[in-house]
C-alpha cells in the first residue's frame, strides 16, 4: 500500500551505510513529514553535489573544483604527500589539524580476497608525483589492518626505487587508551617503539 | 577543507533519524563514491517524492494520489476506521495483513509537555468521518504510551457522542514474548484480559 515513489526512496535510503530496511522507512517518513525543511533541501543538495563534485586529477580527493582546494592551496607544503586509503581518512587527518602537506587518495587497499590489484588503485599517479622534483617525503597513512599493511608494504617497495623518503604512521597506545583494553599487537608495537623520556 | 556542497549534504543527512554527525559523513562519502548507482538515483527519487506525494484529504495518509490508494480501494471495508498516530503505524498494520478497513492518521498524540492540543491533530476530520452513515466502528490504535493512552481517552470521549462503536487494541503478552522479560503493566493487563480456553 506504499506508492512506487515512496518504495523506491526507501530502497535507495536502505543502501546508505548505517541505515537498514526498518530505519530507511523511518527516514523516508521523516523526510516526507518535513518536506520544506528537509526533503526539498536534501533533494537540491544531492542534485548540486552530483553536478558539482569532481575527483581531483592530482590527488584523487573529491571536491567541487579540480584540482581540489588542498592541491590548489599555496600555503600547503607540496614537499610532503600523505597517502590515505579513502577520502574519509583524509577528512579525519584534516580534522586533527596536525598535517599541512598534500594528500594522495588510493581509493582502497590491495585485496587478494576482493580481487583488487595495484591497477585498481591510484598508484601510477602516486609514482608520477613521487618523481616530481618538489616531493621529498611520502607518508604511508594506510590503516593498521592486514590489507592496509599489505598495501603500504607494496607501495614502500615501489617507492624504494625513487629518491623520496618514505615514512609510516607510528603505532602505539592511542591517546586516552587504557592498557588493559588494548590488543596484544598494539601493546607489542608500543613497547618496541618505546622512547626515552 | 570540505567543499560547501559536501558540507551542506552532510548536515542535511545528519537530520535523518538514525544518522549522527559521523555516520552522515560516511553516508555522504558513500553517495559520492557511488555517483551513478546511488547519488543520482537518490537525488531523482527525492525530487519525484517531493513532487508527487500528497496528504490524503480523507484520512491524512501520504500517497501519490488524493484520496490515497487505501481510501480509493473499493475492496476495503469503509465501515471500520482504524485511528493511528503516524503513517509509520499505518504501514506496520498493513504489513501485518490483518486489517482490511480504512485508516485515519492523527499526525501525533496530545501532549501537554510539547504543547500539542486537539487542534494540532487531525481530530475534526475524524469526527466528520464518524458522522458519515457508512462508518460503524472506530478502532483507536494509538500507542500504549501515556500520551497515546491520553489521546485515545480524549477521542473516546469525543466519539461517545456519536453513534459509532469505539474499540481499542487488546493489551497482553506479545507473541513470542517471554513472561520473565515483560514489564508489570503488560502482565497486569494480560491477566485482567485473560480469556477462557
Amino acid at each position: 500500500m506504499v506508492g512506487a515513489e515512496i518504495e523506491r526512496l526507501i530502497q535507495l535510503l536502505a543502501k546508505l551505510p548505517g541505515l537498514g530496511p526498518r530505519s530507511s522507512r523511518r527516514a523516508a517518513l521523516h523526510l516526507i513529514k518535513h518536506r520544506e525543511r528537509l526533503l526539498e533541501p536534501l533533494a537540491a543538495a544531492l542534485r548540486s553535489a552530483a553536478d558539482a563534485i569532481r575527483t581531483c586529477s592530482t590527488c584523487c580527493n573529491i571536491d567541487t573544483g579540480d584540482p581540489c582546494a588542498i592541491c590548489r592551496d599555496p600555503r600547503r607544503d607540496a614537499s610532503i604527500v600523505c597517502v590515505v586509503e579513502e577520502v574519509a581518512d583524509l577528512w579525519a587527518i584534516e580534522r586533527s589539524g596536525s598535517f599541512s602537506g598534500r594528500y594522495h587518495v588510493l581509493g582502497g587497499t590491495l585485496s587478494a580476497l576482493d580481487g583488487r590489484g595495484p591497477e585498481d588503485l591510484n598508484i601510477e599517479k602516486l609514482l608520477a608525483r613521487a618523481a616530481a622534483p618538489e616531493v621529498r617525503e611520502i607518508i604511508l597513512a594506510t590503516s593498521a589492518t592486514v590489507e592496509g599493511q599489505t598495501t603500504a608494504h607494496y607501495l614502500g617497495d615501489r617507492l624504494a626505487r625513487t629518491k623520496v623518503m618514505v615514512s609510516r604512521l607510528a603505532h602505539g597506545v592511542p591517546v586516552g587508551g587504557e592498557l588493559d583494553y588494548l590488543d596484544d599487537g598494539t601493546l607489542t608495537a608500543a613497547l618496541k617503539a618505546r622512547r626515552p623520556v
